[in-house]
């Protein structure tokens, strides 16, 4: 920690600071500049002390205070040697193959889903996504099925040999949503709802944590962190476009974030091209640029009949649509030495 | 509702568009331009039809789709004539008289807490704020007293004749909350917990909504329109600064937020120039804009000595800096025709 | 100047980082915590060092680099005692008296100025703003009248004892509206166009110089100091609106500017409402906020018929608007212990 | 263009717009519902009617305005068939190749620019960029070597068979800096100097138009619309990173802005991840995002020490950083259907 004091700022306050940190558990030496002093601190628990720091800032004298480490610790990259894989029931995310999540927005009706299930499987997707509680902005907007709905999601994850991600919004139904997902989604809207992600840190369920709308690195990181602080390791960021001054596209999808954050944390990174953009003709070229990017899964929307999706048409491939893009998004990770699981036709 | 059919859309698309509109209950007028052609409807309950909206958005043909009417009904300012005043036992929220809310960011003590109420109370403050649940971006940061500093509050309160305010993050917590709370908040972080605003919906508690750090107008009325359509029509919107670019402030504290929500709503307008920059030398200034612009109420965070804050320190007035910005307020609050309740020295 | 090394840099990275700052001025003090080194460098001309800070990023072993003094010389508040004062022509921006600076947004014609220009000198306005040379987004639309637009808006200036405020766009152009204006604004969209602000540093004219839609106060400040280093201190701040995620208003106007601003420097700082939320409706209430917050100066849009104006419509204020809005500034005005110059009827 | 009028709007109200309209050109046909009154324009040459458009905004009884084709005409896609290819002295950008353009952010000496170019050239870059005439923030750093620099440049060009690419910033250089360039950049912050878009409209050049940090696709294609306009349709789009909140990197690429700009424009889109992202380990895996997302082009920072780099050195790859990563780039271009010129040893 580093405290850079005012312009004239007096002994009496530097020696205030100094005798704070060392409180703290800091080793302090000031530096004694002509314009200013500047107060170094070595040895203390940084990222345990997010609460000191603020409180510094408002000490006589204090002109700013600078963090030198990072505020986690179990997400940061180098605490685990190379990178985690995620095992979700026997799908690795987070090794050499890239891994595809597709499947409807919401879930509307048994036939809409195992239609799609299928031939997302076929197609070679791993992991078959689905809303059973939607988060509407709108009260007057439909809130997803619920239970029927998780119960549709678990049978055609059993019929077609696909794991299932859903989201879970109500730290009431952590429990209820970890009986029929094989990962729990904790959405945008609820990146900083810290009793739910204490929740999900309870379980040992894998966790897609998706970045809030306006959540820095660091923000998500530390959203992680709460998880992880709980007992739960098994966390996949997912990427899912941040909200610019931008209004063509629904989000901006920040493509660097999954370098980025693989540079930062040893977690698994994810990319949601259809929330990302919500626009069904930017899914392929983002797709293929997440891939590029080094993702290690992507997680799209596929309808079989978009026009008449409840939720998220536009932003939805149909079938036929995602079909078509999977040989591409094959010649492209193969490019950047990855590997995708094959079609399985006739699942 | 106005569905633009691209350019070179053909006969059938509009036809399957306007019969789909005439089906959600619109008439439809097709015209006929040289380049687009464009389907007016008119008549339908568009604010209970954002998914169909966006399902037609993805129709065949169709380039875009624009709502024309507001997307929330309850909460919008053509519902009620004049303007809504929320009563917090017997303190009025948006009538002529500008409420002071203050207290300090968290509940650390008895002590703490007493010795800012008396102070706020006696310079004119009517509600006492203080957070016994904090929602931290940090696992490792102070999480709030729980249930004693609710004690402490609600005592507090009820020695210096103060109503109080308090947030409540965590939806098995409402009832709990309101049964020491006068006012139950709703963080930024939470405006989109769709299952809070539900279940704060249910109560009759009076609710301080805050915007989240990037939500639109429109969001945060639609925030309200959850509370209000679950029965709860004691409603205070608060702008608390949002997300931008600029580094130098914690937030940017969008002060147009006042007059732009009371011209979209007859909900009070309340403002936390506290939050809404992170820098005490700024409270003073923009506690004095937000009232020239409108605020029905002001609520910052005071703390004894900020040095010795557990959280948000940098941003709290000392006492002496509450009370000394308060002739200066009542004075603007004069000079644009509304009144602030008199100090009670001695309370 | 802080430099903080990565965990795990050698000796020789650390050693090649003190040379080199060594060899720019700095006296250098190494700490070596734990986990990581820390490099304190005092005592040299930080703010000529922008270029050194960049490269430093990128030397081995380097994880950050920090600035611990501020960028800019000339126009930060400590070079000089007390605030500057700019004097146009008489007219103070600075000093006890908030002045009013209103007009239309685009000269159009002779009559349209002429009414503006006598009804806002009437009602108290000391500067008169007018546009002869438009930043237009679009190619199509109306760029201005050119010089005759300039000899109207002097001509109105005599007529009526304003000073005049315009806009120079072009580097050929700065001698040409010096000619004729006491203040040369530059744009928002120029705020960073270098080779013009160099250009009005070498005159002696005062500059308004606009905050570009997403400049930091930072950046503003170093436009800013561009000017001075040409030799003409006589500048202006304005916040007229920053660009955000809210599309209700046109910008988001950014009134904590004002105190931040005036924090940051020894210049005068006047607000833009009318620019900075492209509504009308909200003029008046964020004129009474940035008075309140502590504004020198406002620069508000009016046309004698808003319907018909070439530009900006629907954020002018009519005559009547701008005429019956000036008590209530005056009150706020004085509230905050300022002043504005009487109304003139009959000028 | 549509025109929805408020609730309550009255006849006279609607027949005054109406009239407006059809003064206007357009054929009128007002639609009346029960809340609402839209008036619905077509036929209008709409995108010559920007100012008309704010002016209707203004009128009594209007709530909106709604645009319903686009504001541009020479760059919309639907002018050309097919997409544009931009011929730079033989070298084609927007065809099947993707082309490199690569080098030193500023010259800063022959020997740095001629190393840098003749490893660029090997590898199988086709165009050098370097910087004579630098925008920097602070009136303190460096700002290019002028034309000296030019002349390294063209000299750099003509022994590596290079075509080169550099800025232009003043309007009065423009002649002057087409006599050494191949093709002319505009910069992000000159995005909006419109008396710079119309000189270089004036030549034949081929410009590079940088995307301004907050600049809407729109206003982007309204820029290049002000260059073709002026005769000049040689223009290539640029991506170069938007301003978020996020500060861990410089700027946020928004690689989705390849796409979005060919579907809505023939003109070739180029991405430049090394000003994107500002950070040296974010170049290449967004190199290879920008190519899979169909990026035309791509310009990247080259250093042969970027330690000693004057200018962005953190963000410029080592020589050897980008011959390394070409063989995967290719690989991605090929992986998506696109080639790329070969290395040529012994250029």
């Amino acid at each position: 920690m580093i405290v850079v004091m005012r312009p004239g700022a007096n002994q009496a306050q530097v020696a205030h600071v100094s005798e704070s940190l060392e409180r703290h558990g800091y080793v302090v030496k000031p530096i004694f500049g002509v314009e200013k002093t500047i107060v170094c601190a070595v040895g203390g628990e940084e990222h345990k002390q997010y609460d000191f720091l603020e409180q510094l800032r408002s000490f006589d004298g204090v002109e700013d205070v600078l963090l030198i480490t990072k505020p986690y610790k179990f997400v940061a990259r180098e605490t685990v040697p190379g990178r985690s894989v995620v095992d979700v029931g026997g799908v690795k995310v987070g090794g050499d193959e890239v891994v595809m999540m597709a499947g409807p927005c919401t879930v509307e009706s048994e036939e809409q889903t195992m239609v799609t299930a299928k031939a997302v499987a076929e197609a070679g997707a791993q992991i078959l996504r689905g809303g059973a509680y939607k988060p509407s902005t709108s009260p007057y907007s439909f809130q997803g099925m619920g239970v029927p709905g998780l119960e549709i999601l678990r049978e055609a994850g059993r019929r077609y040999g696909l794991k299932v991600v859903t989201e879970v919004m109500d730290v009431r139904k952590v429990e209820l949503v970890s009986a029929y997902a094989d990962i729990l989604q904790v959405g945008a809207r609820n990146m900083q709802n810290y009793d739910l992600l204490r929740e999900v840190g309870l379980t040992k369920t894998p966790v897609l944590l998706k970045r809030g709308m306006t959540a820095t690195y660091n923000e998500l990181l530390l959203a992680a962190e709460y998880i992880a602080t709980g007992g739960n390791e098994n966390i996949m960021l997912c990427e899912r476009g941040i909200r610019t001054f931008e209004s063509y596209t629904r989000n901006t999808l920040d493509v660097g974030a999954v370098p980025a954050l693989k540079g930062l944390s040893h977690l698994p990174v994810v990319l949601d091209p259809s929330q990302g953009t919500g626009r069904r003709d930017l899914v392929e070229p983002l797709s293929l640029a997440g891939i590029a990017a080094g993702a290690d899964a992507l997680i799209v929307e596929v309808h079989p009949n978009p026009d008449e999706a409840l939720k998220d048409g536009p932003q939805s491939l149909t079938i036929d649509g995602f079909v078509g893009m999977m040989p591409a998004l094959r010649r492209v990770a193969e490019a950047v030495g990855r590997s995708m699981a094959p079609s399985r036709v006739g699942v």
